[in-house]
């Protein structure tokens, strides 16, 4: 028998719900809203919801798959609360080959249900597109952080910007609009400014993130940072960067990526004397109106509504 | 910049350089000799030797993608006499994330200079029905030889079969036949029995590596064998256990999958004793002579020319 009948009747359902579940689903559920918004309509019809669904899943899917392989790159204990799918017994290394599944499944539900529509080509190019972009993003991150000795001179803006587009803004924030101005027959090629738009709130967003893993409220965003810990480059340590003064930078040489709670507190200690929390806010306004002139330049106003509610969920935002 | 500047302009040739190149390249060149055969020309045309060295590209491209994880989850030491990509300083887990980036590169690749072809969805189906299969070879090969306490009753002739055929006949057999098939217009769906005959000639193919591996001669085949140290569901255990006594699979059982050559021995004194030779080469002549009738019932002469022309490379091959 040449078909995998036994995998096809069962398909690997732990291995599904472990790693696929378990998330706020934000970026699968953002297709639904956005071609709502993108119809003018507030109820889809069954066919438009089940393919709006799909394609919200499919993102899941593929970021449960960069999840399960970057835990593993990262070597990291838990995700969602429990043990990285790698760390699970039993797993351990197949889990490379489960993430190539997860993300195998992503062209075969493509190819299921959108095989016939006339934007099926553009749909597989966007997510080859976004996961390339991903990948890139995630290598630039592995050779800056953890390449070779420790190196702070190698952590500026610059760097910082990238990796974020890369590994984190294209597939969280500009692939679920993408998505859903597929579903509404529109060409992403006319859609150039709004991807920028959207690479850079999800630029906003991880640099907030980067201020809420340091200055943010542990019970509110669920979980206590470790950036400085971890020798992230983080918006913060490349601001500390920027501004310090020779005595300054050799406290952050000195101090970050080590987990001793000393070393940790002197690194808070020439944040707050740097007072980033100020740059940080003058950041968080500078950004939003910068994005607010760019929403409303849009010709399309159902586009402008996509791209307020995805800035409104995340202004100022305290988890 | 949204642009990986740096990163278009100077690809990881390193990367590429030390984990595509070293093979024998046999299954990228053979999308060529099958596309040439197909057209019944000797020489193609300037434009189409480009697309049929891009295909074939893509296949090594593929493997290397493969190999590089495989290598991972393996453990292995070492590929194509040098270390093991992982096992490179400096290189380690982001291996893992190489990988990914040689499979992106297929779609990138397929996506500059297919993506106008009529066959361009066909092409990307392809490339991802071969991936899932190979994937789910993999998945199989695991859970079956690594999962768990060593279980020799797992094995036999039909788990030894489904790993690979998924996991090697598809993409070393059939995809290279395949994209020759799309380069000259055809639909794939009439060329389900040129499917069937390819992986069942991939499975003959893997059954005289496995045979090859414990009775060949290390100086043809470039390498010593460790299939019995390793405990891999060979061809040859697989037979062994359905022929021995209970006495001989307690041998087997006792001595399989240890390293120490008093172990390996005493398997392979029970492979000649229960004369695993002669089955292997009644089942070599009889899988020819199916495969010869499969052939010959093709009704496109260009067709069996192309099967023919793997066949006669495989048969009775001494490396």
């Amino acid at each position: 028998c040449l078909c995998l009948a036994d995998y096809d009747a069962f398909p690997p359902t732990q291995m599904l719900d472990y790693n696929v579940l378990g998330g706020k689903c934000n970026r699968g559920l953002s297709v639904i809203d956005s071609y709502k918004t993108l119809k003018g309509v507030d109820v889809l019809r069954k066919e438009e919801t089940f393919l709006a669904c799909t394609l919200g899943w499919c993102i899941e899917w593929l970021q449960a798959y960069f999840l399960v392989l970057d835990d593993i790159m990262d070597n990291s204990q838990t995700r969602r609360g429990q043990p990285c799918w790698f760390r699970v017994p039993q797993v351990g290394l197949i889990a490379v080959n489960d993430g190539i599944i997860l993300r195998n499944h992503i062209s075969r539900i493509l190819q299921r249900h959108f095989r016939g529509k006339p934007y099926y080509v553009d749909l597989i190019d966007l997510f080859n597109e976004v996961e390339f972009k991903t990948a890139s993003g995630q290598l630039l991150d592995l050779i800056t952080t953890h390449e070779g000795e420790k190196d702070l001179t190698k952590y500026n803006l610059n760097v910082h910007r990238r990796i974020v587009q890369y590994k984190t803004a294209y597939y969280s924030f500009y692939l679920p609009v993408a998505c859903a101005l597929l579903l509404s027959g529109e060409n992403l090629d006319n859609f150039g400014d709004v991807k920028n738009i959207l690479v850079e709130m999800g630029t906003y967003f991880q640099v907030q993130d980067d201020y809420l893993d340091c200055f943010g409220d542990p019970e509110s965003i669920g979980k206590i940072g470790t950036d400085i810990e971890d020798y992230k480059c983080s918006w913060l340590v490349v601001q500390a960067l920027e501004h310090a003064d020779e005595s300054q930078k050799g406290i952050l040489l000195e101090n970050y990526g080590k987990s001793d709670p000393e070393s940790v507190a002197k690194v808070k200690d020439l944040y707050k004397e740097l007072d980033l929390e100020t740059a940080f806010h003058k950041y968080e306004r500078e950004s939003y109106n910068k994005l607010i002139a760019d929403i409303e330049a849009q010709p399309s106003k159902a586009v402008q509504k996509v791209l307020m509610s995805f800035l409104e969920k995340i202004y100022k935002r305290q988890k």
